[in-house]
């Protein structure tokens, strides 16, 4: 159906061709009339748009159907997207493995595949990326020939826009240009972002976000993390600081974190105090997180207190962020191992959110549920998408 | 000059007309051509935006005086407002009196009265509010011709859009259309808005807040207050709540809160909350925050001791907001008597955001500064300003 020989689409030119692409995209199927109706363009404009994708087999229209209102004079053919008219590879890279997936233009996962690290330097890793790209590309005719970007999630400091890994703490990672390091290997163009906005991005584009003027993502793990989107955009902070719930100081004076600050849900409810926590309450120093998690699931009180406290630290640290920003909804994920004990606390985290949030702001709806490393793969290749199709600023 | 008899200008009638009148009321003097790089507009676009305010006596042009960059066949004529084409009242209402302003269409405040509230019914309020206005009016010819706008600042939780306060606690109100009450008494168009999104306003188009993608305000008083903008746009929250900094939770499992939540900033360093703090610390059940400032000052370390805690309080709060917004910069404001004590706990609050914010959140600029009624009552009238010259959602 598809001719692979044709050309990509002229690349986002306007910001009508990147409102168009992106409706339909991530809200599609819709017809002109309806595009024209929430984005204000002109009809003219809409067909304009829309016409390049079309030529390059990104959008077609689909076959006229019904008539959308009173005022419209002739049939709508919704505008609707060849999902595998473009694949993506996304990579998470944490520091002992990466997981990678391919995904088509609505980041829909349709490959996924693991390597272990050996080593955290940067030569190996991008050494590994190449040889899981190349793997995860050569399962099926077409993924090649139609793959052009990879997008790397990693934690800590990312500049997106240059590909630097200004500051990753689990790989000790300082300055590394991983962008033009992936490219180098793979001839693919990469984009890399933090994970926990990857994962936002997924979630924005394609997941609980479409719909949603602004909304927030929590993530429980090592560290506790966050991502906000308000008026349909991710907020990124002046200084490239935003979302930092973690350090959030919801405990009072005590206890110390490791940012300098003190009282910080991170240092409350990451896994490593959960661990410590619970291996002071349980007199045990070589207890670990599934110990914890297993004393606590058999009915030891001093076990549960420590997943009790967790979750009320970061019920209130949400808390603190609704009352400021007013998400719409919030949320709330994590990867392996935090994910796993989300039972042993959801209760006291949401009845310490109901209790702290202001007036209606406790009205916000949460939703739990765990992230696989797949799907922070997956954010990673939504973040190539969005960056292919958004207008990038001059 | 001006020609009074002139109609009023077209109102905004589209997203350029917005753009371009908005701009050269905020940013000018500024060229077309500088108007059209900034905005991505056409030149064509940007004069027949400009045209109407033109033929209503708001713009003009000034003199050709200079060629813009290299590329400029002709010299660039900027864009200029007649500051007093038109005027607006301001007035913030507090439990006990009414502050009111004429301003001209920049902002600059060119008359101040005030009246004192012997009740706080919705009646008297708002046949004070009518004296008050036609008091301001009649103070000079021209003012009443030009001035078609009335903005009101209120503390609580008003409904903007309709005018509609639906909970002033110091005033004891539910539910009050004040809008439609103050309109029918004035003849004026009037616009309500919570009080510290009013003062945000203000420094969004006309102080601070101009050239910075971003930045919050925080006000400290009775309560402790906050407005957050980010990419240009005023944080309204998904439910209405947003900039609720007074509580996020910085104390840790003490001191109870109005709100149901505990720990709140707003039960530490709220004025009732200093009092008592220093009441009990001085053990001295009459004194009052003017005594307790004056024990402070005086050297009374108890005293000083409570002072301290509350900027320490404060500035927690405000690293938390920095930690997940990441505003450009800050401005720490107040009400009398909040302000008064600023020299008592200034270093504190900055001690304490430094300490507790995160990576270069911690670079975030703070402006403190006081800002009396008048400042409060030129919000609202900045209020008054933007409604009328942004395109108001169909």
């Amino acid at each position: 159906m598809l001719d692979p020989s044709r050309g990509r689409a002229a690349t986002i030119t306007s910001p009508a061709s990147a409102t168009v692409f992106t409706m339909v995209l991530t809200q599609g199927p819709v017809s002109r009339v309806e595009i024209a109706r929430r984005t204000g363009l002109s009809s003219a404009a809409v067909t304009k748009a829309a016409r390049p994708f079309i030529d390059a087999g990104y959008l077609f229209e689909m076959a006229a159907t019904e008539r959308t209102g009173p005022g419209a004079g002739r049939p709508a053919s919704p505008l609707a997207i060849h999902p595998d008219r473009e694949f993506f590879v996304g990579v998470k890279i944490t520091d002992d493995d990466l997981i990678g997936v391919v995904t088509d233009l609505r980041a829909q996962v349709v490959e996924e595949a693991h390597r272990s690290l050996s080593a955290r330097t940067p030569e190996h890793v991008v050494a590994e990326l190449k040889a899981l790209a190349d793997e995860l590309l050569g399962r099926a005719p077409g993924y090649r020939e139609r793959c052009h970007s990879l997008g790397l999630a990693i934690s800590g400091d990312v500049d997106k826009s240059t590909g630097l890994v200004r500051y990753s703490p689990f790989l000790r990672w300082h300055e590394v240009p991983l962008g033009e390091l992936a490219r180098a290997a793979t001839g693919l163009t990469v984009t890399v972002e933090n994970d926990v906005k990857a994962l936002t991005v997924a979630e924005h584009w394609f997941g609980e976000g479409v719909g949603a003027s602004s909304f927030a993502l929590v993530t429980v793990g090592l560290g506790i993390g966050c991502a906000v989107v308000v008026d349909d955009r991710l907020v990124a902070g002046a200084r490239g600081v935003a979302g930092e719930i973690g350090h959030v100081p919801v405990g009072g004076d005590s206890p110390p974190c490791h940012c300098g600050g003190h009282g910080c849900v991170e240092a409350i409810a990451g896994t490593p105090a959960v661990v410590a926590a619970a291996r002071a309450a349980l007199g045990d120093e070589t207890l670990t997180l599934d110990g914890a998690m297993a004393a606590a699931r058999s009915g030891s009180p001093a076990a549960m207190a420590v997943f009790a406290r967790a979750g009320e630290a970061i019920g209130r640290a949400m808390a603190a962020m609704a009352n400021l920003i007013g998400p719409e909804r919030i949320i709330v994920s994590g990867d392996m191992p935090g994910l796993a004990a989300y039972e042993l606390f959801e209760d006291q985290l949401r009845a310490a959110f109901t209790q702290q949030a202001f007036g209606a702001a406790a009205d916000c709806r949460l939703i739990l549920r765990p992230s696989p490393f797949e799907q922070w793969a997956r954010g990673a290749a939504a973040v190539a998408i969005q960056t292919l199709f958004t207008l990038q600023e001059r």
